[in-house]
């Protein structure tokens, strides 16, 4: 969201609306994250406009439709930052695995070594339509597909062995030729010969970060994925996610310390609570009642909502399958605190879904510690609510406190994404392949 | 070719042998370029390790095997240049249309407008085998895809107007529903809804470009390209192709002048002819024999010649359907002048199939003003030998002999690539549809 987290952020006065295309706006952005030392930006991204079906008239009151592909945007991000990582999200269901496995070993090349890849699957018919399909291939083969992907990714990833390249001008040999290797993966998604015409990336694979909340979603990560993003509203919650994920990874022989679990917060900082209050609601204040009513619509299975009187609570519902079990915290949720459907939309637009705080520094670093220090996060995916200034005053204000408490780092740890999440370097495989057969 | 467009360039003692993944490396050659006032920067590509199903002993003595992705690498090089036109290639065979509209249009805003996309439609085996196919796909509906790739990549370009954005913070209007278009293609090739997620490119469209010298090529550069790299020996060679692709496409009702033909230039430098000379045969002395004989076997069609002599003239060869016109020509130059197959394999791995200059800046200086001045070439694509030193000599010692006879600019004329190369912004499809309805 590139002027921010929050569903009308682009309003924010403080917000600037034009982001999604100002190489500045983003400049601003990733340095300012690099000063207060953050392991890595990262941008959420689709393969199309999500218009949910919608007409024209409430598309054009969300302001998210228009803004850089990201790996084009991180590669040029690489050039004026130093120590964060650059993460982009590409999804495995409408991309083909050299150009993604090239793409990503580039961008290692370009950033030295700070590439990471946010592995999605893709979720809305508005992006199968753009990719010769009526809809969205379905949850199963979705993640089959996945899976194999990524096997071929880090097939290509491995052509080369770290040291293959000699160079000998005197010689003329440019490579070791035992050193290189032509993985030819045959599957039942893919049928890919390589090599991959780069050079091993720098981190070996860059990181790969995923996430899947669903149970195929939850397992794929468990086996592959390095960091994980995850939303939860509670401490309870966020605790048995992680203790769930990190289980699963350890019955797969995974070390579970390798799998850093980031929920996302949304954090709306005021001097005093008093002022964080009236941010807030500057920020909610600005929901077209048209585009609260569509995302409220949407998220409980396509239901049209606009023949409702906004200040009431919500009517019954007939079920729908899709979501279930979102439709369902959702109705739960505005019984039990007896909200309108105004409240309703409001209550999911701001952080849909994600830890949502509106407080002093001194409150949210208090919130990020508990869950720091009770196993409920290895980390945070901070998700300010407008930009570039919501993080800013993150950094300037909140980064501070937990450095004073010895939370946070002071200075980054290492040169790559990866020593700096204090992730191991891959092994390539046909090099312990070799060994194997030597041993 | 990252280390210069020599085959043995890598070896030549000037040349950065690790060019292909240093960024350093392509940010000093694209300040070079701007430096000496260039409209563009080009890098030529192809999505596999090109092997020629050789061995891998013969490929670990060819240089060019790892290097960035091009998209990536201009991304990075839009950020530290100002006037430069960054382009390039992508093939419309093993990619699809969102991804490459959205990509493009992405680096034309970081940029501010300097984007350019050299289409082709690849061309090896090789690549195929890196995307679930055993082989190359034939020419005509490698063709037929490419034309309709183009036109729904510009429907996609076109999916916003280009003052489609309001932002208006005041009455949350983002955008004005009137002046966005879902392009909706459904076609043989493709089935993409659109719209682009990107506004409109700053250029309209990024600059196309083409390369094609068969029929199919030229016909569809004579509709669609907007400069054209072409390779020639000799002023009526260029001559013709020059006349015959003005022709195509005034028939077909383009502006002539909007099509800008640069044949590939390979300049050999010295201060002196002898030093220009000296420098030439030390390229030359670069070229492994196997890597000589593997790339003239592969010219010739696939010919083994690694049992013959290398210093006696060509055999006899059977002839092969493949390339069967060049493998004539070559037949016919190693004839005519009583070539080795050491000269022979030398006379193509510098130049390959390029004009081949070899002397002092004012020698090449006049060569380039012959063919300029005689409706041979409205510019030239200077491919130097070795890099970066080889397009520095070019920029110091060439260009100011150029620009003190006029023949070049000595500033940049506009801000974007299409400005500096004189073409016109192309008008929105959708718009040109509504005032013909109005009209």
């Amino acid at each position: 969201m590139s002027s921010g987290h929050h569903v009308a952020a682009w309003r924010y006065p403080d917000a600037n609306a034009e982001g999604g295309l100002d190489f500045n706006h983003f400049r601003q952005i990733a340095q300012a994250a690099e000063r207060g030392k953050f392991d890595t930006i990262f941008f959420a991204d689709g393969v199309s406009v999500r218009d949910r079906g919608q007409d024209k008239d409430i598309i054009s009151r969300a302001g998210h439709v228009a803004h850089f592909e990201p790996i084009t945007l991180l590669s040029a991000l690489s050039v004026v930052t130093e120590h964060i990582g650059l993460i982009a999200t590409v999804s495995t269901t409408y991309n083909e695995t050299y150009h993604l496995a090239r793409k990503f070993a580039s961008l290692d090349y370009l950033s030295g070594g700070r590439a990471g890849w946010n592995l999605v699957t893709s979720a809305t018919d508005s992006e199968a339509k753009n990719f010769n399909l009526d809809k969205h291939p379905d949850h199963t083969p979705r993640y089959q597909r996945a899976r194999e992907f990524v096997d071929v990714v880090k097939g290509l990833w491995d052509s080369w062995e770290d040291d293959a390249f000699i160079r000998d001008k005197e010689s003329g040999i440019f490579f070791d030729p035992d050193k290189f290797h032509v993985p030819n993966h045959k599957g039942e998604y893919f049928s890919v010969r390589g090599p991959l015409n780069v050079a091993r990336p720098i981190q070996g694979y860059p990181v790969i970060v995923q996430a899947g909340s669903s149970e195929d979603g939850k397992n794929l990560a468990a086996e592959t994925a390095e960091v994980i993003f995850t939303a939860h509203q509670t401490l309870a919650d966020a605790k048995t996610f992680y203790a769930d994920v990190k289980e699963r990874a350890a019955k797969i022989g995974r070390n579970p310390d390798h799998i850093k679990i980031m929920p996302g917060i949304f954090p709306v900082i005021g001097r005093t609570e008093e002022e964080a209050q009236e941010k807030f609601q500057k920020l909610q204040d600005g929901i077209d009642p048209k585009v609260g009513l569509a995302l409220l619509g949407s998220m409980l299975g396509n239901v049209d909502l606009s023949g409702y009187p906004l200040d009431e609570p919500l009517p019954d519902l007939p079920e729908t399958e899709l979501h279930q079990s979102r439709q369902d915290l959702l109705i739960r949720l505005a019984r039990r605190e007896n909200l309108t459907i105004r409240q309703l939309y409001q209550w999911i637009a701001g952080a849909r879904g994600h830890y949502q705080l509106v407080g002093t520094p001194e409150q949210i670093a208090d919130h990020l510690e508990e869950w720091f220090v009770n196993d409920a996060a290895d980390g945070f995916n901070i998700m300010p609510p407008y930009l570039p200034s919501g993080l800013e005053e993150f950094v300037d204000l909140v980064i501070p406190i937990l450095q004073e408490r010895g939370l946070f780092r002071t200075e980054y740890e290492g040169k790559t994404l990866r020593e700096n999440l204090g992730l191991p370097r891959p092994t390539n495989q046909f090099v312990v392949e070799k060994e194997l057969v030597a041993a």
